[in-house]
């Protein structure tokens, strides 16, 4: 990372991109930041990020790819008749799954920081969690950084902070940046679009809690 | 190729996807086409390739990516401000590109092909021209198809067959098809949205007159 340098985060108002926010703010002099929607049920997922980027000083661009939700039904998070999936299933992906989501996400943002000079990009992506998407691979991050950059022409580097952190890494990074309080306070996680502890029992807010219960028992143990 | 297979035609009504399309419906047992609307200054293109799509019974879906337009005013195909490079210039592309938008239409065509159990993908792009754009090129593909196939967990296959063909060489496989006066007279290459030989002068007539003149000539030759 070169602290003289810009970078472009995708961001969503969640726990991971917005720990990922902070972390570009500490590595980068300029952080601006993209949102997509996509016809998610939660639009307040939107308002929640709007505000974390404006309370952080960081310009916020909103950029809507409701196409992607037209082309595939079958996803549990952008049509309400589908019942979500609350584990993995053992012979398919979950139903929260968006095929192509991410790779829409940062090739639109690619487009976007080459248009303002800005050829890093940070993605909150991370493969140690549970549901194994295909898109938060290692492997896809990086194949998908050699064909921008050969699409475009230009040098772009895909940061991925989280890759390899599970959810109790994560709540550690955000507490080393500062922001755990804020992390927990502000950000939306949950599929059901409630805020900060979420409603509990979705996939989501699972993982969340029961990875800032492990980080929060973890540094009681450190300290004692 | 397997002729019990489908494959969806990426398809805009010009000289090159049109003879993709035919080459498509002699290889694959099934066709259907994708057209892509991003606020080209010619709606007319999307007329021209919905008739041809039409006349040739392939099912036609249009797809609106206008947020590939906003996100960079710089290129004369979109903003009609900005004067059209007839030249390639030294030192840069010309400004008929659109940066991510082969790279944009080929996702979301597999993201919409994967949703209908389609697997084969047709882009008519070339690296044998002129123009030298980077996402024209068959590494570009070939990362691509990687990228997708990661992103999905699937195996698309993206199939370029106009990849070392120049316009002559172009017009010989549409003859070869059956279809060279359907493309000559049906389809639009023009940048300034003439249909068939269009306005002549630039610089996509240019390279499709003079390719098909060098056709013609040759095949007269053969044929003495």
């Amino acid at each position: 990372m070169k602290k003289n340098e810009a970078a472009l985060v995708c961001f969503s108002g969640g726990q991971d991109s917005t720990t990922c926010l902070f972390w570009a703010k500490k590595h980068f002099s300029r952080v601006e930041a993209v949102c997509f929607t996509y016809g998610q049920k939660h639009s307040l997922e939107i308002e929640v990020a709007r505000k974390i980027a404006a309370d952080a000083a960081v310009p916020f661009q909103l950029l809507d790819v409701s196409l992607l939700s037209q082309l595939d039904r079958n996803c549990s998070l952008v049509n309400s008749a589908i019942e979500m999936d609350q584990e993995k299933p053992a012979d398919k992906y979950p139903n929260t799954f968006v095929p192509g989501r991410n790779m829409i996400f940062l090739t639109f943002a690619a487009i976007l920081a080459r248009s303002k000079g800005i050829f890093n990009l940070v993605t909150g992506v991370s493969e140690a969690d549970y549901s194994g998407y295909p898109d938060c691979r290692d492997t896809f991050v990086r194949s998908l950084n050699v064909t921008l950059n050969l699409a475009m022409d230009e040098q772009f580097v895909i940061h991925t902070p989280l890759m390899n952190r599970d959810k109790s890494a994560v709540w550690e990074l955000s507490d080393e940046l500062g922001v755990l309080d804020l992390v927990r306070r502000e950000t939306l996680t949950c599929y059901n679009g409630v805020k900060a502890e979420g409603c509990g029992h979705c996939p989501a807010c699972k993982l969340r809690n029961e990875g800032l219960k492990k980080y929060l028992h973890e540094k009681e143990q450190k300290t004692k």
